[in-house]
């Protein structure tokens, strides 16, 4: 039998102990003349055709490699950058670094049946993604291709972290009732899991309760304004052991620290720091 | 004063006599020997290294030509070939032969405010689309972005043609307090339009009535088995006038016809016989 997604997440968070998910997001609005300069240092043979973003994010990703278990490259960002081969670059170089880490493609997608099962092939197969991020909006039937290879991760919309998850995913408890289904109707092939944002740890708390099993990708924490310590709390009754927490802006554009450390350097001690929190919060 | 997208909208439709959107699926299994052989043939030294997908979806785009008023190429199946660029290839080829006839990336994307910022400037102002569909479920925060520009239309969905609409779309009435916020509130620039299946003619109605301006993108008749008659006599009631037909699979592969029609004929006449038999209904 092959191994479940969720099992293998699992044992890379054990091994590696962390729960860190770094969010690669790369605004060229936030390059800043430091990160521009470090571009130019570093570029070598291998990576002089790469564009500014898909740099940057490589660069961040060698820098916090050893505190992580998961990326999870924003395609929205490449896309704009006019870079649509990026997030697969990126995701296969960060494979051959390091084949345990998990790459997480936060692409949002959902479409219906034989649309989602051509996203899933392009994802999956063409890009190479272990995971994805999905949109369940348009109904179950558009999530199972996601869901079809256990390999394959899939985490699904929940609760979001922005305010505006008001507005769909709460009235009539939507968030709860689907993550209800998921624990018990969709995770057949063990390799589902959900987005649920760390800024309302008493909903958070509930979807925990339907949904014991599942891995929790938990944005919001950082620059979102999310707490880390209510959030585990609050879910750590049933089992807080099921979960990621992401952060990237906070993790690839830190702020300066007086001392006059160089960028990557902040960014590795940003991605340190936060995973020793995290195993802080949980001890 | 900018002509806000549904206005350029509607002067199209009114200029061309036609409703009748074309969506561009372009599916490899779909693709048969009579397919390929045209593809050989038409090859030209402008479009030798057109992937199959791009050549199979340009032939087919100026085929029906004369008889649409928009375009919608499906990313998903052009991401699945791997050829990620090819939808932008596609809309500037189709601008390039007639600018009045619209572009509409289906995209369903929606994101957390920067990122969906992100999204529209990829599918905007990179691919060069003049519309795209946004997907709501994260909030109206999120769908914002992809609104600013009064030129660019956004077809959120609301109702849509699969049978999992029952799922998050249907409870609640999530789908009609959605269109009537979309009608109320989101469409200041006058570029919101709606994805209203044709599936469930008397849901369709009761969009109709608290969206009375908006645009409906009607998908759903042809594969999906929605009535095309029921359908407009279900929206007619207010304004039948704004809306488009969509066909996708039923126009790009069409049955063969025992007169020993070639593919591209059958395509053209597919086309042509949809949009009269839409302006029959209305008759």
């Amino acid at each position: 039998m092959t191994t479940g997604f969720n099992e293998r997440l699992e044992a890379v968070c054990r091994e590696r102990k962390s729960r860190l998910c770094v969010g690669l997001d790369p605004d060229s609005s936030k390059f800043t003349d430091e990160i521009r300069a470090e571009l130019k240092a570093t570029r070598g043979e291998a990576t002089k055709s790469d564009s500014a973003e898909l740099s940057v994010s490589w660069l961040v990703a060698q820098a916090v490699l050893p505190y992580v278990v998961a990326f999870k490259p924003n395609m929205a960002f490449f896309e704009a950058a006019g870079d649509v081969d990026g997030p697969a670059v990126l995701a296969n170089r960060i494979g051959a670094a390091d084949p345990d880490v998990v790459t997480l493609c936060d692409a949002k997608r959902g479409d219906i049946g034989n649309t989602s099962a051509r996203y899933a092939q392009a994802v999956f197969s063409v890009m190479g993604f272990d995971s994805i991020t999905v949109n369940p909006l348009m109904g179950w039937d558009c999530v199972e291709p996601f869901c079809r290879d256990a390999g394959k991760g899939v985490f699904l919309l929940c609760l979001t972290s922005n305010p505006g998850a008001d507005d769909f995913l709460l009235p009539g408890e939507l968030y709860q009732k689907s993550a209800e289904r998921a624990q018990n109707k969709v995770n057949a092939n063990r390799n589902v899991g959900l987005v649920v944002g760390a800024t309302r740890p008493e909903l958070a708390s509930r979807v925990r309760e339907v949904a014991p099993d599942l891995p929790f990708l938990i944005p919001g924490v950082g620059a979102q304004g999310g707490s880390l310590t209510e959030t585990l709390d609050a879910i750590r009754g049933r089992d807080a052991g099921r979960f990621l927490i992401n952060a990237s802006r906070t993790i690839m554009y830190p702020a300066t620290d007086g001392a006059g450390k160089g960028w990557l350097t902040r960014v590795e001690e940003g991605a340190r720091q936060l995973r020793d929190s995290i195993s802080s919060a949980l001890a």
